[in-house]
């Protein structure tokens, strides 16, 4: 963790106060497992701060990461039935997007992923959230499912105090250009390298 | 997410599944935030599996990291009521171990660490929990309040199927070539890169 003493005190006019408290674009990226977990262990914070959370996954299938999924679930129903912590809007792509009419079918997930973007795009305008995270949409955006200029643009004007984790491997130049903090998580050892699988409760 | 091909099969005469189940010893090092929020992210989907979970902060202060000890706390909760997910237990060195009679003074962090090793040690050997998390278990390792030998070596003779994730800089060689899997975080950009303190919600 970062100690406390800045580097350098930018001639910007706000206060440490109000400069502490600017909404920061995070990008957690890399080879290695770890960019989600660790989104969703901040999220965690953040849930304790009573914020609104809303995580959007850009995963194929609806069957992946179930495990922090249920977690949040949890934590979301101990906000409505006790008033600890936040709420919890939990959407994946996989499954069709909760709100779409239409249930995503194999061939469309350039559209689902458009889609989904689009409902981002109108929550920030609106504020609907105080953190969001937006699970692989690394990917959307090297596909180009998205239009990356588009994507940094809303992203960098939001309106508010949002703050906004994006994770995924192959992070966009001009994202990266973009956020306040960028996380890479590196390989150094994997049991894969060591003929083991991915085993349930580590790795969903 | 690595894909489920193996570069390698070992020739150790387990099975595929067998091979799977294998407990890990995980290794979060590295400069850059995200050690232990991946930690932390990774035992929601151990909590998920009804996994019984132990958390050991080896933090000097018990101010730190609140966020996710409240959410994980809240967890243990649902799980007591509702039979969901597993058991959390969340110990910190900075208030004194609960388990320990005498509670810690700023002067005996050495002890204090050294005791907290013994207990994580006698769990070990009662197959206590499914997984543990360590956390900055990595600097009394450095800082040599517990011997780094014997710590090696009582990970990796623990018996049954135990998960040990262990986060920190400055992770030992020995550790690191013990484990099963080392990610390492790495800074592209911070926030302090640019003046801005640590926030509540996001640091902790």
């Amino acid at each position: 963790m970062p100690q406390g003493r800045v580097l350098t005190v930018p001639d910007d006019g706000l206060s440490t106060r109000q400069r502490r408290n600017r909404p920061l674009l995070v990008v957690h990226t890399g080879e290695m497992k770890g960019k989600s977990t660790a989104a969703f262990g901040t999220a965690l914070r953040a849930w304790n701060q009573g914020w609104s959370i809303g995580v959007f996954q850009f995963v194929k299938s609806a069957k992946w990461k179930v495990g922090e999924e249920e977690a949040f679930k949890a934590l979301h129903r101990v906000h409505v039935e006790t008033g600890a912590g936040g709420p919890v809007e939990w959407h994946k792509m996989g499954e069709g997007w909760s709100w779409a009419r239409k249930k995503g079918t194999e061939e469309d997930h350039a559209a689902a992923a458009a889609e989904g973007w689009a409902e981002i795009r109108r929550r920030l305008a609106a504020e609907a959230h105080d953190l969001y995270v937006l699970d692989e949409f690394t990917y959307p955006m090297k596909w180009g499912w998205v239009d990356v200029a588009e994507v940094v643009s809303v992203l960098t004007s939001r309106p508010g105090r949002q703050h906004v984790i994006i994770t995924g491997r192959e992070a966009a130049p001009e994202l990266i250009e973009a956020a306040d903090l960028v996380m890479e998580t590196r390989k150094i050892k994997h049991p894969m390298d060591a003929g083991q699988k991915g085993q349930r409760g580590i790795e969903w």
